[in-house]
């Protein structure tokens, strides 16, 4: 019986390989709906990629946020406070890499057009983790320019 | 023979857990290398921690470097240029994640001492892969305060 051992095989790397076909694919659809959220100026509808929990992080420039509610905060503050404008949002040049089995790391830029003609932009890492209600972005690393 | 499937689950228990527990103490050991490199300013030293391939990204602030001849070149532009100094480095509140089979990411903050008092700091996020050479970095997003 030679052929078990290959047929193990197979039957691994086909229970292997879907997951991270179909880890590119969900990554980019909940990245496109975070896209769609913010330009509709629905902060909680984008919060949605966030893992909710006090263990998701937020590193911005040298500025540490703990957890889903401070990272909604501070998008608060920085985007909706008086006299601040979410403006129009567009993620470029993402590339989605799978890691292994349920994570996946996401390299990006992201683009603002603001009302006042200013554009702000600045590059973005993310790791993904998938749970039992779908992936979710469990670390944010964004830094503007310097 | 119904000890089958739980021998069996048991076995990939096995199999897993200690890459995971490897895979922290491994990329420790590689962070504790790369600052002690630094510290006597041995930026080659430094290097042997990322994956030598055109292929490794390194994000800072709003600017993308490719490669790891890119991301040297950054850091001797940076660091030992006429004038220019390394510094002493300090690495602080590590946290490795292993990510599924092979892959791992780590959070933390670094803490620069230079020669005319400055101390420049800030955060990163870090991606290891294991290769048959041992992890290396293969993507890093480091950001100052903006």
């Amino acid at each position: 019986m030679r052929a078990l051992p290959f047929l193990a095989l197979a039957f691994t790397l086909t229970m292997l390989t879907p997951q991270h076909d179909e880890s590119v694919g969900a990554v980019r659809h909940i990245l496109e709906a975070q896209q769609a959220a913010w330009n509709r100026h629905d902060l909680n509808g984008f919060m949605q990629g966030y893992w909710n929990s006090p263990e998701l992080t937020f590193f911005s420039g040298a500025q540490e946020t703990a957890g889903w509610q401070g990272a909604l905060d501070r998008y608060k503050k920085n985007y909706q406070d008086a006299g601040k404008d979410m403006g129009q949002l567009e993620f470029r040049d993402l590339r989605i890499e799978p890691l292994g089995d349920g994570a996946a790391f996401v390299r990006g830029s992201y683009h603002l057009t603001m009302r006042d003609g200013k554009a702000p932009h600045g590059l973005f890492t993310l790791i993904f983790r998938k749970f039992p209600d779908g992936w979710k972005i469990v670390h944010d690393h964004t830094s503007a320019a310097e």
